[in-house]
């Protein structure tokens, strides 16, 4: 049996791989999350396969880079009968069970086209991207058209918070002098205290869920994967007392930013910079109002994981429970005269990622760093590992970190990928690109970074150098060489998808040689030759 | 209403474009090819997407590259969801119906993971990809575990042709000078009759189902793609009287090989003239034997065509009735030192394709041969097209036929491409290659072909010098500019494949700049922010 009974897989949404302590904040005391690191191994170069929600947490969820999976876009559905980390995991006994956000969007029409109901079991499987929803919540819910009315909104109702839209006007707004209600999605209220009291949060609701979760699988007895993933620090930059002045202006790192990027920068980088949450975020006072609202609501996390943490010991979960410490996508904040995430720098496609292997074989490797390049998609085949399933690399196209957690040299990842789909951001509109055309890929070699979009010049930069990222090299004849070399590397990735999905290499590899036994006679002359060769099959089985 | 009301898709199988008389054969007459051509386009440069049925046929099916739908060899099933040409036209009310061969293999794991019934209206759907089988037949039953009883058998028994397996008894066996029954599986009988008549054999029972269901189609009234899918001329190289006589040795044209070939021939190459299927055809004779047989198999679909175009003529089908002639891909026949087909020689990757659109508006390109660049993909988008469906450029990766067939200049394609794998062969054991790295690529344009396989050197041809294909110049540094411009145009190809099925390009340009009707209110500083956002979309709008 293996030594992990479960998987505790923790995800936040949109945190920054340099927000914790045990990453050099300077500021911000993460100390359960730094207990983490200390305890397992953290990935100093883990790498997300789109920096933005949806396509990276797909590419989390079915362990395949997106040119594979094919959600490109938050909201673009993923296609029906795509593999899921909830398949592989259903096919040897194991749950893999949601509280919190996953940004799946279901293919109806496929679903649909396949008969598929959507209220059946299956339905809601293949609906929730192979996840059983103990508790979906997206965790964004404002007025209008979008979820109205989430199951944390009839708990803040029971709480006695009522409203509309409890999740708009308690969990995500703040109150004015005159007692005014003011929406958290507004960056100038960043430094008030969201209406909702602390423990009736949305970190504390869905800590809370988990742990209703974890008590009842105890009685349930199968072994199972829990993603709880958070919706912070995620904007609404709102964070309820007293996170929200635990940190204030004076706590704010300097802004990572150099009057050469916007020197005649690379087109798509250029309408980047002209988004408003971008040009917001180049005013002054607006990183001072938002960071600090930020690195609370990562301390509250850090808070509630400390509390997940004493219940996993009180409930003995933690001697047979790998965990798992990650986001999907880091977050600019004026950096790079950006804000949101979307483009290839550090601060965007870089994530924190601590993985916990409870172990003995995993001892030797406890509160090391590593700087392997690994990759989101690298998460899937690890889960599956650690329950002790086969390896699926027809399908999977991360590899299982488990080596390097053991301190076994399993040969590295030369060059990470990330893509990103910028057909629904100004970019495509100002630049006129055809929408099949707005595509960017990154390739990663833990030096040099080369960015393609389709039909423009390449983006490099050589963080070796130029470790901020001030330097677009992309069009310096100087470093041909290194773009031509990083663009071998993507040609490699792209003519060798995992597209053979529904046979493994083994069962290719089996097939081999039938024709005889099938009767299958190709090249024959006559009757002897058959008879030879089938007295040279039965010689040689 | 579209001019097309309906589409007649004949299929070959194995049949190379030269043996046609219409294409230059010397010897052979297919006058009812001919016609055909005369009433429409010949294409003379149709490429399959890959040289082998089953991978080939997907992409006929489906529209896509084999790197796209993933059945990349006979007998890979196709993954369950992956879109059809019968999804397309099902969606416009047309019937996708099948008389003959696809060689589909259903996803069984997937269709049970999604709950799929195979036996349900849906579930045949997706287990005959995409079509109505109004007669599957994929025309190999050998004796022995392979699809033992097709209704073709009982067709046979019901004519007194008893057996216990009449497909190989009558069908594909001969009879010895002693009334003995011979395989035809072996290549030594290839110049006796099949022991069944002619007009009871499967090329005359397929045409009968074709009319068949045409007859009842009238009464149905939906318009339909009839794809009638011959197994022949496809080995077993057997035919009945009069035809297995009908053309002797004098007829076989000249083998194309050059000794040049074998003088250090690429790795792959090499491990294909050492099998057994390519071996057999350098010997003396056995084109000899081989090749009347095939001929007559050709001769045999020309007289069903006849046939067949003439019933179209009686039931008034012929003025609304688009009709496709083509092939799955060639037959080598012991030219270039090989058998069977799977590389990438023009005899083996070309195809015959012949186009008639009855509309008015083809009027002017009729009897005309086209030398545009063409891919087995642009069928599926051709039909839907034709049947008057709005194109799905998201999802189909072929282009519609149709400005072509209409003499207009839609901008020709500058390369084709193929894709094999060679996993299933004697390469991947001889060179020991990975499983999943036993992919080749062609791209070709239309005068210098760049073959590539992972982990060897490529392989170039330069059709204009070197029409018989006899030198590669894949290893000479003289050729290096035409490698980098061949390899660049596969570096694009494969970082652009169509993944984003579930959303067109109308649909993704739609969702732009939906998120402040939607109150996701990111990057605002206050209300003021919001209120005149709100007031500049209402001023737009």
């Amino acid at each position: 049996m293996p030594a992990v009974r479960n998987v505790l897989w923790i995800m936040c949404d949109q945190l920054r791989f340099d927000y914790l302590s045990c990453a050099g904040h300077p500021y911000l005391q993460t100390p359960n999350i730094d207990a983490l690191a200390a305890r397992g191994v953290r990935f100093s170069r883990a790498y997300v396969q789109s920096p933005i929600c949806g396509p990276s947490r797909m590419s989390f969820y079915t362990g395949r880079y997106v040119r594979s999976h094919g959600s490109t876009w938050n909201g673009f559905p993923l296609r029906v009968g795509e593999p899921t980390l909830g398949d592989h995991l259903s096919d040897i006994g194991v749950r893999n069970v949601l509280v919190g956000k996953t940004h799946m969007t279901a293919d109806t029409e496929g679903m649909a086209r396949l008969g598929i109901d959507p209220e059946t079991t299956i339905g809601v499987h293949v609906s929730q991207c192979g996840f059983e929803p103990y508790e979906r919540d997206d965790g964004l819910h404002p007025d209008g058209p979008y979820s109205p009315n989430p199951p944390y909104d009839d708990y803040l109702r029971r709480q006695g918070f009522e409203a509309d839209n409890p999740w708009e006007q308690w969990a995500n707004s703040v109150e004015g002098e005159d007692g005014e209600i003011l929406s958290g999605w507004l960056l100038a209220h960043a430094d008030k205290p969201a209406r909702v009291p602390e423990e009736h949060s949305e970190t504390a609701y869905m800590t809370n869920r988990a742990m209703q979760f974890m008590s009842e699988a105890k009685v349930d007895g199968r072994p199972w994967c829990l993603h709880l993933s958070y919706i912070k620090p995620h904007w609404p930059y709102i964070v309820p007392a007293p996170y929200h002045d635990m940190y204030g202006p004076n706590q704010v790192t300097p802004v990572v930013r150099s009057p050469r990027e916007t020197e005649d920068p690379h087109p798509v980088y250029a309408s980047y910079m002209e988004e408003r949450f971008s040009q917001v975020f180049a005013r002054p006072g607006v990183r001072e109002r938002v960071i600090p609202a930020y690195m609370g609501l990562i301390k509250q996390v850090d808070d509630h994981l400390g509390r997940l943490l004493a219940f996993l010991d009180e409930e003995g979960l933690t001697e047979t429970t790998m965990i798992v410490f990650t986001s999907d996508h880091g977050d600019y904040l004026g950096d790079h005269w950006l804000g949101e995430k979307e483009l290839f720098h550090e601060v965007s496609v870089k994530i924190p990622l601590i993985v916990v292997d409870p172990s003995e074989r995993a001892d030797a490797t406890r509160g090391t760093v590593s700087d392997a390049m690994v990759e989101a998609i690298d998460l899937a085949p690890t889960f599956l590992d650690a329950f002790g399933g086969a390896p699926k690399p027809h399908v999977l196209e991360g590899r299982s970190l488990m080596p390097l957690l053991h301190g076994e040299d399993a040969g590295r990842r030369r060059y990470v990928i990330s893509e990103y789909d910028f057909s629904m951001r100004g970019a495509r509109i100002r630049h006129e690109v055809p929408v099949a055309d707005c595509r960017m890929t990154m390739v990663f070699d833990g030096r040099w970074k080369l960015i393609h979009a389709e039909g423009f010049r390449p983006m490099l930069y050589d963080l070796r150098t130029d470790p901020d990222e001030f330097a677009d090299l992309g069009a310096d004849p100087a470093f041909a060489a290194e773009r031509d070399r990083l663009y071998t590397a993507m040609f490699a990735w792209a003519r060798t998808p995992k597209n053979r999905i529904t046979l493994s290499d083994a069962q290719v590899a089996a097939k081999h040689g039938r024709e005889l036994d099938a009767n299958i006679l190709i090249g024959y002359w006559d009757e002897a030759e058959v008879e030879a060769a089938r007295k040279r099959r039965t010689g040689n089985s």
